[in-house]
């Protein structure tokens, strides 16, 4: 007698991704799953589950017969695919068929510089690229340093037809896709098989690769699905606020930023409409969700602000989002003033994650004491950077390598492991070494953490103020420097200084309408952060410098790099302040 | 340069239980985590998540130190540890050390037969057993049959001594625990290690024993939890029930069945308050509601009806109690009734599952489009068994292995694959060959789906009657005939007829005071199931017999093998209907 098990389909059942998109065409096949708006035209394209899952099938027997693209083996990666494009929903359908067939997902930041761009395709060695009509110029721009590495380019458009480019042989994507069965047999891929591929911003050096499993994709939604059952809801929240299923997600954060932060996958594997706006605009944004519904957007604060500057923001009925998040970066006070007034749903919060955390790491938490307190409280706990992940194991290391007292003041730097941290940068063993020793992953952030357990970030490593013997944290300066209600963005490095080695120099724009000089900055530090224990004195910045855009990355942060390496243009709009003379 | 990556914390980063009892107490140690009443005298232990992590800690030492209890291997089971124990905070402890350090849980469930109590431990192999001290006498009856394969008998009791036992050498646990050390490294196990034996009920031969790795009870946990992101919680559930890691949940579900359905293990990762009532008695649930604020509980018909009958209900303050499940069979309408009445926040829940499934399989749910129904609505879908498991496939196959029509009709068996089905039984490869072919594993369970995917139970393959060429899903019949509000139980089994092979036979005890013969049982099936088409006409009972009880198995199912097996006493009872006149 026969009397074999079947380990994988029990012990060893493999989480893969192709188990989120059978979901929803399964128990919700006629429903509209995906609404994508081109932000463009304003046209909308909208698809049943069944519809969308059946062109996700026709791509994926496009990949394997039209485009011979390879599936990888575990430990060895696939064929790699670029996708070079917004928000829409053939990009969501990249999301799924490339990694489903086994091979490799590199999701292109086209907000990179072209010589970063060129890096990661040539390192990455893509064998296709999938781009949007709106990106082809730049993929034009950038044609002859790529044609030895990508041969086959296709062109995804909601207009029918290839435009005239001076890349040869396009391929159209609706036609290709056209031409297959919307059926699919997705194989039972190994859990360890390679995903996606997705680079670092490279502000240092050049970006790097780092590489995921289905394994490890699956395990970090599954984990933040699960962060549900543990979350504590504060009691001022509304009970009108059911999600679950009924959710409808806009998705805006792009989908070429570090997964588009999981949402491609939670979202389809909650079956919640998914709302695509191509790229955020304003109307766009306030259109979609008067049209949709749309119950739950995460915005950052500048899209806030934009947000709040347009004209026609009243004419719009956005009575439907119930939950909105704003995180990435210290919220202004007067922002988030404004914002309560016109979007009572608007809920701070913070998080923290990095391309190598896939991203999700640590993010803002209440506490089961805090679920009573007043929203004007929680709000305090949710602008700071929060706890880990459920299943992710972080650390804030001091020198010696012990984790820092729960003080809220040792500062150490995080380090983190866990079911969906990186194992390695792709072709880079010594970057890998480099961030990966004595078992933990280094993420070259500073960070405290108090009494609740909350991480705060401090710093980034190489951005720490090293002045006297003492390290100013820049982050909590420009986060304390934010709550001001007369400044809009803050900045803050160190300036080269004879004495202290290092002093800080705090770098502001200044709201519209508003005015304020140095002296009004370190009364508000002085009241807001000496007073209240959050920083010491010395800690004061030495130079303020009001200016009209402080520099950033592509991908939105502060470019301090850029300030530090142009002090001769900052420092003559810098005023000595006060706590200088103090000093 | 060293460039080595570290798959062990990050694309292998084990799925392991130790991982649940890390996150209370690091966030939580000092809040109160674990409440123990005694059913017998009603007195209360309580245990800060520190204090209850230090006694896992030192269960850990007294197992490796003082028991030399061996860990395994993947593929190879560790030692065997036995438990013969109510629900208490030791046999919780018990649920979190044995498996973290490599060894195999095997819950002992103590309402079996004495003679299937010594096959399970004897075919277990346990080295050692924890007996609490009210299950003594039944190991003392059993001892002369155990002694040569257990050693070791650790004795369990809020008392402090030992008692005098003709067990020799039993060993105290308190004391056992006193001397050990109150911090434990516990190791990064590999998450395949095999963590828990569970013996199925054995109904109709030897009960099985379905072995349960690390990877696969975490993402049963992981899973169940993911869940609450999918779940649509319906419109006439008030924002008050807010849950989370404020939940109090009381453990009524035995921990020697089937991992108390996972309770010990979710509860724990959420940092929940759990209440631990040793066994359910009604006074007990009472007080512990109102003293504990319980807000969660999870009930069976039978305790149901008992709450209601208890005479002091009135006197006990159960608003706390915000969710209540009650699953486990039909629920009979007059007590549905009754029950609304008394507590507002019932709500009934179905589901199914198996030992082999660990149990979590089916369960009730509640789709998109029903969020808005009234209640009566959604507690209809509510008793279907409902959908899979979040991350389960389960098919319901015809005898061509296709899957059913979802007509709710044609019935097939319930075939289940993923993450945390047992692999195989434990030293049983034919057994494991009957259940796992064709790649899938065979319930042995009959059930149709419906036109939204809800799967429903028809009724045990071998339970099923065949009368002429058809099959009469007895289950379905019973769940119908406990929906008349003068029935409290209802068994249907096949007797021997000459013309038809068999015939069916409801056995029905009636709620107290409440009077109904053959016709009444019959009329009602015609009006509730022929009419509304959940029956056929040659489906209906052609005899019906009222009794005082219907037999029943160790954990409260029907057994209809007593029935069966016992016709000389049941036939006379009964009575023929009018549905056998017609025939």
């Amino acid at each position: 007698m026969d009397s074999r098990t079947y380990p994988e389909f029990s012990t060893h059942y493999p989480l893969i991704l192709s188990t989120f998109m059978k979901r929803p065409v399964r128990y919700y096949p006629d429903q509209v799953g995906v609404v994508y708006r081109n932000h463009l035209t304003g046209d909308y394209l909208r698809f049943t589950w069944k519809e969308w899952y059946q062109r996700v099938c026709q791509l994926g027997h496009a990949l394997q017969d039209s485009l011979h693209i390879e599936s990888g083996q575990p430990g060895q990666l696939g064929d790699r695919v670029g996708t070079m494009a917004y928000n829409t929903h053939r990009h969501l359908e990249l999301y799924y068929a490339v990694p489903c067939i086994g091979a490799t997902l590199h999701p292109i930041n086209i907000r990179l510089s072209e010589e970063h761009i060129v890096y990661t395709i040539n390192h990455a060695q893509d064998k296709v690229i999938f781009v949007d009509d709106i990106v082809l110029p730049l993929l034009e721009n950038i044609y002859d340093r790529i044609k030895e590495t990508v041969k086959l380019f296709v062109y995804m458009s909601d207009k029918p037809g290839l435009p005239t480019s001076s890349i040869p042989g396009l391929i159209e994507y609706e036609t290709l896709l056209a031409a297959q069965r919307n059926s699919f047999d997705w194989p039972y891929l190994h859990e360890d098989t390679n995903a996606s591929l997705c680079y670092t911003t490279g502000t240092t050096g050049q970006p790097k690769g780092a590489t995921f499993t289905h394994r490890q994709l699956y395990l970090m939604i599954l984990h933040g699905m699960a962060r549900q059952a543990v979350a504590n809801t504060p009691s001022y929240i509304e009970s009108s606020e059911r999600l679950g299923e009924n959710a409808v997600p806009m998705l805006n954060t792009p989908l070429f930023h570090i997964h588009g932060w999981g949402s491609p996958w939670s979202t389809v594997f909650c079956a919640q409409k998914v709302v695509l706006p191509g790229t955020f605009t304003v109307r766009g944004f306030c259109e979609l969700v008067e049209r949709e519904k749309v119950t739950s957007v995460g915005i950052v604060p500048t899209i806030a602000a934009m947000l709040l500057e347009f004209k026609d923001f009243d004419k719009y009925d956005l009575s439907s989002l119930t939950n909105i998040g704003v995180g990435g970066g210290a919220l202004p006070l007067g922002l988030k003033t404004k914002l309560e007034q016109v979007l009572p749903h608007f809920r701070v919060g913070s998080g923290y994650g990095m391309t190598e955390t896939a991203p999700v790491a640590i993010g803002a938490f209440v506490k089961k004491h805090m679920v009573d307190w007043p929203k004007s409280s929680i709000d305090e706990v949710m602008v700071k950077t929060g706890m880990p992940a459920l299943g992710m194991e972080v650390e804030v290391l001091d020198g010696t390598g012990k984790p820092v007292p729960w003080d809220d003041k040792t500062v150490g730097e995080i380090v983190m492991r866990g079911p969906w941290v990186t194992q390695a940068y792709y072709k880079a063993p010594e970057a890998t070494a480099a961030v990966w020793y004595d078992d933990w992953f280094h993420s070259g952030d500073l960070a405290k953490v108090d009494a609740n357990g909350f991480i705060t970030i401090a710093d980034r490593l190489k951005d720490v103020i090293r002045s006297g013997a003492e390290m100013v944290p820049t982050v909590l300066l420009e986060n304390l420097i934010a709550m001001a209600d007369f400044v809009l963005e803050a900045a803050v490095v160190g300036v080269p200084d004879p004495v202290w080695g290092e002093k800080p120099m705090a770098v502001i724009t200044l709201r519209p309408g508003m005015q304020a000089d140095e002296d009004d900055v370190i009364d508000f530090l002085q009241e807001h952060g000496v007073k209240t224990g959050k920083i010491t004195r010395w800690m004061l910045p030495k130079l303020v410098a009001f200016v009209n855009e402080i520099p950033k990355t592509s991908v939105g942060k502060f470019s301090k790099k850029t300030i530090r390496d142009n002090l001769d243009r900052f420092l003559p709009l810098a005023k000595e302040t006060a706590s200088h003379q103090m000093a």
